[in-house]
């Protein structure tokens, strides 16, 4: 349904990885709920409230004074998120800080209805982001209470993609309760930009990434494994080469579901192309679009094609070597966490997308269909996308109002074209990583991270700092 | 109910004087219409929506390009708030300006279910100010569309007490649809000061208006009063003298509903206090306290003190001369507008209000009791109050993120306790207006204005003009 709708992740990717991927355990935190109001913007039935997950470290916190680091939670288990941003666990104990993640309703453990919170649109109506950072604000007015005659510890939200929009829009919205926000590969301006953008960063990236070849092999691919598709036996061919899980009986499981997936492992790929091993998304090696890119380093046709294709692929879906078959069907499936995203990106989360081919990316042209994906939606959930609600709720790229915002975001991250990458308010810091993928800056340091995300990680260490000052001279001064 | 709860007019008082006062058509508009969604923050109902009223001028805006002055209505007839901000007419010649004034949802002909929206807490659950700004917000997104190739007309809101509190939070939460702000007599500390504040402004203005008996009378007036109740015969000298409407046979109905009434009565004058005739709660001629502290400008005692009393409460009662009785009863009376308001006290606008006595105050002592509050608010709507609701969402006196608002106050305004007197932001303005009393500043030029209020509308207009001027700077820098 998501690839129908836009061939492309929607950002909903993060979730996939949770369902997929054991989160490995590298940072320990105790988990924590809080009863939150199911609805916080009426009073129809304002004593139905549910349990919101949060994870919290107070280990630095050694004189109970410290700062809060926030991550605000994005759309999947809160565990992976927490695992997966180590440079807040790495900058905790120079600031004596405490760590909080907090979970997004119905995401992981946080199902406001249980399992039964994705059954009807009168349960997953409740599903928008403004209601999940009033669920944050009351966590932070929980745990960090303010009045009038003493105020809270200064608080830092974090957030990569979904959840830097997320951390970015909490400090807009809820400047006395957010000191300052890290919102990293955070594409708020993806609501009004061209539809085309995606595709051509994407295409940029397998251009440069080994040889030129590589995109134009991916651009080739397409024709060659749509003319297999066109009969009984190109099917078996393919079915024999990627073997797939299931059953290829039609030319639609190829053009449509295969293509829908290979779109997204490319998204996918340029995202976690991080310079070490990684597991994110799914067990992948160090740049792995290097490493995908250098099995399609030549000029490929036909069957060679397609068999360079396959092994290039099995980089992401073979890593480990122990998969048994290539399972397209279900990269989308309706499991909780791609409905949750499905359904967002149906409401107000509407990014539109699209692909130009003819040599300007290395996709099949595939113009942005509103009226499909409205109908789609409507199918799906009995609602259709309110265009601008997103722009005019948090306003797009309109931050004269806004402060104490760093926007970071790398270059080789398909969702930069989506980012702030300038300001012109002194308020609201640009960070720029050339090399960088998606979020890399909030990962825990590697040794082989570039120069340009170990310099991020500094200029968010000074901003936070700066921050903080500011917010204790406010208190004393 | 208003005043069992907290017997002071928790600002539902702008509601009686629309019900009560012809509008005088000082001013002329168009009046539009917007649907609006029923409710912003969840896809349960979403394509239910209602119409917003709104009344627009565009008489100034000569060349198109002119900046919106846009008043948050607030809780009641929008007419009469488009005809008592006279300030708002005055400026828009000179910034050659459109004026459009928005209604606040349940109130005037604002009604999401019609003639039902006050029948149940299933229609009524949607009377919530952040509700109220998203269809503010959905209005400029209509009459003022931005996007990123062409950025809309500069936007400044205006309002006054609960209006007020709506403009400053509609720039703090949609900077990049607001520019900025006039916030007139907007409390909003008012969640988090001493319940007594009110009561001793009101007893300081009522005290050195003329002389200090009047407010010693007043003190000495309640146990007169009580006293002269607990008999048959001295409820029938009591209803010959008020000449109330009603029945009385019940020392309650003195010590209750009279004691409510003449509460707010004190309040409404002190807000009223203009230095011309007005009619904007009810017809009083200029300094209504003063004519009214005139007639109790010595220290009387029993039947004397109760007939000066009855004396001085007719320039507010019954400054015409027409009023046949005294409605003591509906004075909150249970239409639409007063209920609006009480529910929204009842739900996110939490004001204890109290009284000490003993020489603090004027009034009899009347401790905050929040069960009593509650449990009121249980029996009348099915709701009990969300204490910190308003903090969460607004963060109360904690501006630090804000920028671009006008907060003033009359510092004989017995709200400005709960207003903002002081600031260690640049960014937000404070204007102080010795003599002023409740939004006088917003109110058309008098030629009696004192040279406080003149000096405050001067200090508005170059913020307006610098806020604009920035804004287009940054357009076309």
């Amino acid at each position: 349904m998501t690839s129908e709708k836009s061939h492309f992740p929607i950002l909903g990717f993060l979730v996939i990885c949770s369902m997929m991927i054991q989160i490995s355990a590298k940072y320990e935190y105790q988990t924590k709920y809080l009863d939150v109001p199911l609805d916080h913007f009426t009073y129809v039935n304002e004593t139905v409230t549910f349990k919101m997950r949060y994870l919290v470290n107070d280990t630095y916190n050694s004189d109970g004074k410290g700062p809060i680091l926030f991550y605000t939670g994005n759309e999947g288990d809160i565990e992976n998120f927490a695992q997966n941003t180590g440079f807040m666990w790495e900058i905790a104990p120079k600031l004596k800080a405490s760590l909080v993640f907090a979970e997004h309703r119905y995401y992981g453990k946080t199902l406001p209805f249980g399992n039964a919170s994705y059954d009807s649109p009168k349960h997953l109506g409740y599903l928008t982001s403004e209601q999940a950072l009033a669920d944050f604000a009351d966590l932070l007015a929980e745990i960090n209470p303010s009045n009038r005659s003493s105020r809270g510890r200064p608080v830092i939200a974090f957030g990569g993609s979904y959840g830097g929009m997320l951390a970015a829009w909490f400090r807009m919205k809820y400047p006395h309760l957010v000191t300052g926000a890290i919102a990293s590969s955070a594409p708020i301006r993806q609501f009004d930009t061209d539809c085309g953008v995606f595709s051509q960063i994407l295409t940029s990236v397998f251009s440069v990434s080994y040889t030129k070849e590589c995109s134009v092999n991916i651009a080739n691919s397409w024709d060659v494994l749509k003319n297999y598709s066109s009969t009984a036996d190109g099917l078996k061919v393919l079915k024999d080469k990627f073997k797939f899980c299931g059953n290829i009986t039609k030319a639609e499981d190829i053009t449509g579901t295969f293509f829908d997936y290979l779109t997204d492992v490319y998204g996918n790929l340029a995202m976690i192309n991080y310079p070490y091993n990684s597991s994110f998304l799914a067990p992948v090696p160090a740049y792995p679009v290097r490493e995908f890119c250098g099995r399609l380093a030549q000029n490929f046709t036909g069957m060679e094609l397609i068999g360079r294709l396959q092994e290039a692929l099995s980089i992401y879906s073979n890593y480990t070597g122990q998969t048994k078959c290539l399972n397209i069907a279900n990269a989308y499936d309706d499991n909780m966490g791609t409905s949750g995203w499905d359904f967002q990106s149906c409401t107000e989360m509407w990014m539109p997308m699209c692909s130009e081919g003819s040599g300007k990316d290395m996709f099949p042209k595939k113009p942005w269909d509103e009226k499909k994906f409205s109908d789609d939606c409507f199918k799906q959930f009995g609602v259709r996308p309110k265009k601008n609600a997103a722009l005019t709720a948090y306003g797009g790229l309109h931050l004269d109002g806004a402060s104490n915002i760093v926007f970071s975001n790398g270059l080789m991250d398909p969702w930069s074209g989506g980012g702030v990458l300038r300001s012109s308010n002194n308020a609201i810091k640009i960070v720029l990583i050339p090399e960088g993928a998606h979020h890399i800056d909030l990962r825990a340091a590697d040794e082989n991270d570039p120069g340009s995300v170990r310099g991020a990680r500094q200029v968010h260490l000074q901003n936070i700092q700066m921050w903080i000052k500011q917010y204790r001279k406010r208190l004393h001064g």
